[in-house]
């Protein structure tokens, strides 16, 4: 396949709706997207030209995609490490590498490397067992959280336990999964942020504003960018926070850090190395969408400017409710707010399932929250 | 080919650079967005997943095409009459219609059309041959313009001719080749404008603001939008007459109305009906853009707000120059100026090839102006 301008061909491992909306970006840049997908109904699969199918985390299948472009990225973090490391060594431009993905991949490797930075964190503890968590309990206090490191089992990777009883039940699941468990205190937050940070492999960041996310149900449901009436040290806080893990990690690609905010500041909940839900406002609200920036970034192309385009954006997920008509519903919500960006990712509507989102940008933020509401509870169709 | 969520399916004839960024907006919408295109390397069948090669202008191609789809839409105006009005007798979805298509096609048909609606346009008339040629210069003088109603010869399809001997020759080539021309007055304009409505089958209207169109060398080299110093009655005029033109035309999808203005005020210079280069600004520079736009109004949903993302945005067209390696260039420009948004088709890079487009949006227009033009120029490489 030639190179069309001399744009490298980029390939992304995974399917899903971050590579379908990467792809919106590839397609302004004159990238020739190719995706790796296990199902042609997949989100990315639906739209991309140049899709493969395979296992997006089998050696084989991963390694004859890589050999087909000239950069692999990701849009998720479930290609085993031992398969990124074989990329490597076949001389493949991994990006992110397998040295800083690991800590998006394994929240024990995460927590031991933070700690080693410096960075603020809930305490924790890689716990093997019952007698390990009631001590680590004895300092932190029950409730408390157990983490599978990575993976996890019955569809659950976080566990909020009440006491021993409730430990105990985890760690036997966790055991026969073979997965190992870290404890973390229950971390008492004022709310949640999040922050994006992209780094490309000559070093150059560009940091988007702190983003507050509204969580219902476990679920992301609303961001609202930047995050309301954060005080600007704080906010620089995180930022540099961002920049320093990306730099110290390796990082190439975008890095989303998930952060509590309490009392006594900031600490570090969980880290994404890809596009991620908390900056999908940037597509519309910043001057250069995550999608485009991840690629610019793995591609080594100077980083665009991340300044917001309004005072305020606010996103809010749509879930699928019971009524699969979802375009029918469309022509409510358009007519009513014709400034309003729908995004549906082309996937079947399930019950609580993430199927798009909507963003709204202007300068009232109460408006625009409830605009962004109204319009995901009008698509979902039941009462949200 | 199941319909997820009920979106509609819709097939775009033709694999241009305009079907090409009608995906990035059927990607947000959950539009699985169907193209017909002749070879797999035209800028749309890169990125397009569902591209069907073909003819796109051949009565047993389009209409296969057409039966796999729920809508029919154009990436131009190529696709024969005879084609469209089987497509509509079979009953396919044809948007816009062949009624309404045949005046983006036949020129004589725009200005007959235009004469019964009171349209301003230059003086013209229907001519065959030098004597009516000769009459219709005693009233319009020389020099004039000569245009093939449809189609054309040697890859043209307009002439300045200066007299008679001039026209003679224009007549030779347009008989040998079977095409019908007409004589326009060569309008002594003071800048050329253009103006973009959308129209749904449901009948709603909504109109972009007024552009001016820079051409140098016969080439659409910049638009600024909205048109600088343009006095409010004047662009309310070129508003109302293109959402009279739509109505009247019965047009569904995009129509773009490109007007001279004059010391008088303005006259219509020519019209497509589909996504247009007088529109790219739209992408970022307007809520919705035109291509977003379009999809909606043949799929028949409310539009979107046309409102404009900043007080001025500026595109220029990238021409391809000498050097094939436009990637390396991207460096540089994006290097100085972040907040470029850069637009590559896909298209290989050859000498005087339109193969992509920037954008920049913002206040100070000779800014704007400035940075546009000196993007281009270094991604051409070669004076422009």
């Amino acid at each position: 396949m030639e190179r069309i301008g001399g744009v490298p061909r980029v390939g992304m491992v995974g399917g899903g709706q971050l590579a379908r909306m990467t792809q919106q970006a590839a397609i302004a840049l004159g990238v020739d997207l190719a995706v790796l997908a296990g199902d042609p109904a997949e989100s990315a699969a639906r739209v991309v030209g140049r899709t493969v199918l395979g296992s997006d985390r089998g050696m084989d299948d991963v390694a004859a995609f890589a050999a087909g472009v000239d950069i692999v990225t990701f849009d998720h973090e479930h290609v085993p490490q031992e398969v990124l490391r074989r990329l490597e060594a076949d001389g493949a431009r991994v990006r992110p590498g397998a040295d800083a993905l690991l800590h998006a991949q394994d929240k024990l490797a995460m927590r031991t490397r933070g700690a080693e930075l410096g960075l603020p964190a809930p305490r924790w503890r890689a716990v093997a067992g019952p007698a390990e968590i009631a001590a680590f309990a004895e300092e932190a206090g029950w409730p408390l959280v157990l983490k599978a490191a990575s993976g996890g089992y019955d569809g659950k990777g976080v566990w909020v336990v009440d006491g021993p009883d409730d430990a105990a039940d985890v760690v036997r699941g966790a055991t026969e999964a073979g997965v190992r468990l870290l404890a973390e205190e229950k971390v008492d937050f004022v709310r949640e942020l999040a922050v994006q940070v992209a780094r490309s492999p000559y070093g150059q960041a560009a940091v988007y504003p702190v983003v507050e996310t509204v969580q219902r149900g476990g679920v992301c449901r609303e961001v609202i960018a930047p995050a309301p009436g954060l005080d600007p040290d704080t906010a620089i806080a995180a930022q540099e926070l961002a920049i320093e893990l990306a730099h110290s990690l390796g990082v190439v690609g975008l890095l989303a850090v998930e952060l509590f905010q309490t009392a006594d500041g900031i600490v570090v909940n969980e880290l994404a190395m890809r596009p991620h839900n908390s900056g999908h406002w940037t597509i519309e609200g910043a001057r250069t969408s995550q999608f485009e920036q991840h690629l610019r970034a793995v591609l080594d192309l100077p980083l665009g400017a991340p300044e917001t385009a309004a005072p305020v954006t606010v996103m809010a997920n749509l879930l699928g409710g019971s009524d699969p008509d979802l375009f029918r519903r469309f022509n409510h919500v358009m007519a009513k707010d014709p400034g309003l960006k729908v995004h549906f990712y082309g996937k079947q509507v399930r019950p609580g399932r993430k199927i798009g989102h909507v963003t709204v940008l202007g300068d009232d933020r109460d408006d625009l929250l409830a605009r962004a509401r109204d319009a995901a509870a009008y698509l979902k169709g039941d009462d949200s």
